[in-house]
């Protein structure tokens, strides 16, 4: 029942297409850095830690086929999507390795288990947070699709559950491309963890009705002081949530966490076509010649966030510098 | 170029069916007040002035052609759809005229004109609030779809941008139905409002940024107190806006306030079925035996209102209770 986004294959990146589920099982053969490139960009591969992994061997395959200079190779890949530091944190891992002549593919592995090994720890760090949970609220897809194996947000409720734990999942759609009722209710439906998918809209409605008694979401980027990058939505959600005094968590592996940025203010929000709001699977959703907007991110200050569930510990906003400038972890 | 929702033509109510809208104009006619409950509640008119008005023509038609006693027809009619009061409201203007032995048709036509005459004051009320915004957020349908013509939410827009106001709208799409992509767009577009659709978690994003300085929605039942009742997703944009400091308003005919409701603890709260989250048009969006809650509406509790438009004045929620003391209108 183990779901995997990715694994590497007899001189190949083998990935499960997101865009194909849940409807189809599509697994997809990448042997280039501009295949892996296309698979990050058209999102056929998506999620901080998992576009961090999937990176890492693109540069693998760009270094074993000479398809290009490890600079090349970088900027190809880092030109994808903008947003998740992971994207950065996966290619220079790998960069490093191959700029001292040693085995790119061999730094791939490593940081795939890396940051399997962190979202697996993540799981049993939070799981007591949810102890108690019977309603639990996610955005978007933070399980194992988005990070290889476990998941991030998706690690602790995997984990407390094992341990007998009766919660309820929550499962936010997350439009426009709905990675919550595609992704996390495939994930979840194979777990038998039982789950409702409700519309964007409705969240705030559980949150104030107190059926919902845990937030928990994972992040594409977390500056020093705790502000943080995620899907679209996180926001309106965290603040919904604080407002209800409900408990938020944002769960990340070290590659999330982006060292060299003080806050918030300065990350940088993809905005995709704006079709994907307006059409769904071919359907048009809108007039003729509509307009739309389409922010793919948001940031939600660091004072709606109750605690940061890292591989190492559950975390308050307050003390997450200190700890980042005592740990070498995350992106420099 | 004007939009209306439905109107009175040769012995039958014909409506535009909001169904097929944007990618078809259909206009239904309906015969007997079985046809207008049918309509009612599969949402080929919706909108809370709107269903009040088809509704008086729904008793009108039971009258005409002897299919029930005004007691049945009001009980057909107000078991379709049990949150907006206005269809209460509206049902009980012509049962009045009906069991005094009064022309119903006359009475249901006097209820239109006069919502659709309290909708164009609320647009002259409401617009100078609009005079200075540059961007104004709305969410669902308040426009002429939802109450015969000029709206509510849309009426001061509309207002506000004949007298020169330089306003871009940001429309939510609003799942699961998408009242906002369909229907708002729609309206907009054939008045040459600029807008842009946004995905309904990207209202926060743009909350925050600045780009958005004022929001106005519709109601569908709004309690002596000021709580109120609103198409579901619109507590998340009211606490968003009041944290953000950006004025929240809610425009509504007179209809809409229920005078015997102290507030809005024990306003109905409508589910639908699961299908309209899980999927669309006809396309499946989750897995198979996915669940999916589906709350229509939700409460907003009335500190989060900057003011209510109303026909008469705008008015700050503490003052709404002696208003409506004072004015002879509403719900009893």
């Amino acid at each position: 029942m183990t779901v995997r986004a990715l694994w590497w294959d007899r001189g190949a990146l083998a990935l499960l297409d997101q865009r194909a589920l849940p409807g189809r099982t599509v697994v997809r053969r990448l042997r280039s850095v501009r295949e892996v490139a296309d698979a990050i960009r058209t999102m056929a591969v998506r999620g901080a830690p998992a576009i961090g992994v999937a990176a890492a061997y693109g540069m693998a395959l760009a270094a074993r086929r000479h398809e290009a200079t490890s600079r090349r190779a970088a900027e190809l890949l880092g030109a994808t999507r903008p947003t998740a530091v992971d994207l950065f944190v996966g290619i220079e891992a790998v960069r490093q390795a191959w700029d001292a002549g040693g085995d790119p593919l061999l730094a791939a592995d490593r940081y795939r288990e890396r940051v399997v090994e962190e979202c697996h720890r993540i799981g049993t760090v939070g799981a007591p947070l949810l102890r108690k949970a019977r309603g639990v609220l996610t955005h978007c897809n933070a399980g194992a699709l988005a990070t290889v194996e476990w998941g991030t947000a998706l690690a602790p409720i995997r984990v407390a559950r094992e341990r007998g734990a009766k919660l309820f999942v929550y499962v936010d759609e997350t439009r426009p491309l709905l990675q919550g009722s595609r992704l996390t209710a495939w994930e979840l439906q194979r777990e038998r963890i039982p789950y409702a998918v409700i519309a964007d809209n409705a969240a705030g409605h559980y949150l104030r009705s107190g059926a919902i008694d845990a937030v928990i979401v994972g992040a594409d980027r977390i500056a020093r002081n705790g502000d943080f990058a995620n899907k679209i939505g996180t926001y309106e959600k965290a603040v919904v949530a604080r407002e209800n005094g409900v408990p938020f968590y944002v769960a990340a592996p070290w590659t999330t966490f982006d060292r060299a940025r003080r806050d918030g203010r300065a990350i940088p929000v993809e905005e995709r076509a704006p079709e994907e709001v307006l059409e769904l699977g071919g359907a048009r959703l809108a007039p003729r010649r509509s307009r739309a907007r389409n922010p793919a991110f948001d940031v939600t200050p660091a004072r709606y966030v109750t605690a940061f569930v890292t591989p190492a510990a559950v975390v308050r906003p307050a003390r997450l510098a200190s700890l980042l400038s005592r740990k070498r972890v995350g992106a420099k």
